[in-house]
């Protein structure tokens, strides 16, 4: 099955009439097609185009309000916790770092827990946001729950991911976007979808043995934290999930741990909900409640020049700097369009057979 | 070699007596050892009384200041970045998260940046600063670079740990203190005392090669990120490290990256600094400025209930939460005394004799 590209414009104006179809606001429709979009641009296929159908079948059961009214619920001078009433993650989550970043001017930082949200895309996108205002930004959320702790064989964690952007000056901006798992979800799916073993260390089975099957979710298996195992460091990746857990959806009040609704819509979410819906959390830290911005952004471009010509082991032609293998797929899909994989074709296909659409 | 133990007393009173004899002020000695011997409690032995001859060697070298004037160079209603003057970092980091919550009381949450410190000793406790004002409490540290990012076979970071202290009701509080690297430094100076092999996945060789041997560091070789290898996630530990690098330096004005000057007083430090010292960075919020804090507690019961009760893997008893083992060594080590390496008996046993003190 070979891939077809297509340019960003052409899906770019699908993703927006499919969610102005479903009822959103223009500027709702815009924002959340931006976030989508920025995933297939950055090479994180998983979170794109690839689950545009999966909003709009939540959408279909009410588990997605295309309307909501998004309002701050409680407040501090640099906090706010932010009711998402159901609303697209996508929507609600630039939204509410947007009320970090207002937060930031005023007193330096600004950090907002949400409640009663969903899916939101790629973390990096929201954490970027930051970057105009010469801050860095934050942003995590948790997820269904797939993950089990160190010893556990039960999943009580998503693969709940941490996003960090940090401005340079001419250097581009460090921006890690990572999973606090071993492998991301994501990258699971693609071996799914190629039938082909997965490196030992990612997954376990349902009796918590290391496994290479890329299925064993179905059977009861669970990704595993960060570090793979007790012996490499896995209580690390199990407590930066857990912390991820708790500034989303303890602090916002939205559910956690194991009563985290399921993005897919064939499940039901648990009977017994410990809050609403799932949570993020965000944090902006104005450069200069620290220190003058431009002193700070040649600091960074030194930081950043530094690492990348740091000497590399045999093979290897250079050392990364986070966000360099997002921004250079970046550039290149932006100019030679999007690659599709076939069944992500065939799902589009059918949403446009759905809203009476081309595609 | 055995080890014997001694009462938490005695060795309080002897720790305090040596920081009082370099000049510290009788509160900061006091704060030095209370921090210093947290990590001796709770079973964190390499950051404990076994680092104390190497503050005294660094401050016979010049390299702490006994006397500092620990103050506020630049702040916002939420930040601060703070000059430890050279002090203790076992001095100048609890000071720093003073200031943090100070500005939580005030704003919601408070964050500070430090420049001009030394090693703090564990960040645990710093972070667990926050719990009794119900908030929770961050703490990072930068530190000499003992670790080669993803790739590299050049040693650019440090350990870099981050501790996330964090509230609940009935059931003890979510404490998480982590290097960023597979594995902390101290589990590695165990191996080395016992000349045991040290797991692969810990550590690369001078080419970059994963190695065993735990004396490698002396011949270049290097600790790697958590992850261990690029397949299982290392540059995920590399990006975490790194943003502890950033906020704890670059935000501050300190040394960064391979500029950190090293610990051990018989290495200079690099003639070109970047900045002043090594960095910390601290954070705590404020629960009630997100949501009230009974009702959060109770949550935070439920979730820690919910975790330590899930099935285990074959031969695990339980699932732990960050925080039980620390506490539970803690526990036992205030009644029954805390065991000293021979080695570390003999280290103070010189002590004792430079300060004309008994041991």
């Amino acid at each position: 099955m070979t891939e077809n590209t297509y340019p960003y414009k052409i899906l770019y104006d699908f993703a927006l009439t499919v969610f102005k179809k479903i009822g959103c606001k223009d500027e709702e429709a815009r924002l959340a097609t931006d976030v989508l979009l920025s995933a297939d641009l950055r090479g994180i296929d998983s979170h794109g185009l690839a689950r545009l159908s999966g909003y709009i079948r939540l959408w279909e059961a009410n588990r997605i309000n295309a309307k909501p009214n998004i309002k701050i619920i409680h407040e501090s001078p640099s906090t706010a916790v932010v009711d998402g009433d159901g609303g697209l993650g996508l929507v609600v989550a630039p939204k509410a770092m947007e009320i970090a970043i207002a937060k930031a001017k005023q007193c330096g930082t600004g950090w907002v827990s949400v409640q009663h949200s969903n899916h939101f895309g790629i973390a990096g996108y929201h954490a970027m946001m930051a970057l105009e205002h010469d801050m860095i930004g934050i942003a995590m959320t948790n997820a269904s729950p797939l993950v089990a702790p160190t010893y556990s064989v039960e999943r009580l964690l998503g693969t709940n991911p941490i996003a960090v952007a940090i401005p340079a000056d001419k250097q581009p901006p460090f921006v890690a976007d990572m999973a606090t798992t071993t492998a991301a979800n994501g990258k699971l799916e693609i071996l799914q979808r190629k039938n082909k073993a997965a490196p030992l260390g990612w997954i376990q089975d349902k009796e918590g043995k290391p496994s290479a099957n890329p299925h064993e979710l179905k059977d009861g298996g669970a990704l595993v934290p960060l570090g793979s195992d007790f012996e490499h460091g896995s209580h690390k990746g199990y407590g930066l999930g857990s912390i991820v857990d708790i500034f989303s959806a303890v602090l916002s009040g939205a559910n956690y741990g194991p009563w985290v609704p399921p993005f897919v819509s064939f499940l039901t979410p648990p009977a017994d909900p410990v809050g609403k819906g799932i949570g993020h959390f965000f944090g902006a830290m104005r450069i200069d409640a620290f220190r003058p911005a431009e002193e700070f952004k040649a600091h960074m471009d030194n930081w950043v020049t530094r690492f990348r010509s740091a000497k590399t082991i045999e093979g290897q032609s250079r050392v990364l700097i986070p966000g360099d293998p997002e921004r250079e797929i970046s550039e290149i899909r932006i100019k030679e369009g999007i690659p599709l994989n076939p069944k992500v074709v065939e799902d589009l296909k059918e949403l446009a057979k759905k809203f009476e659409l081309e595609f």
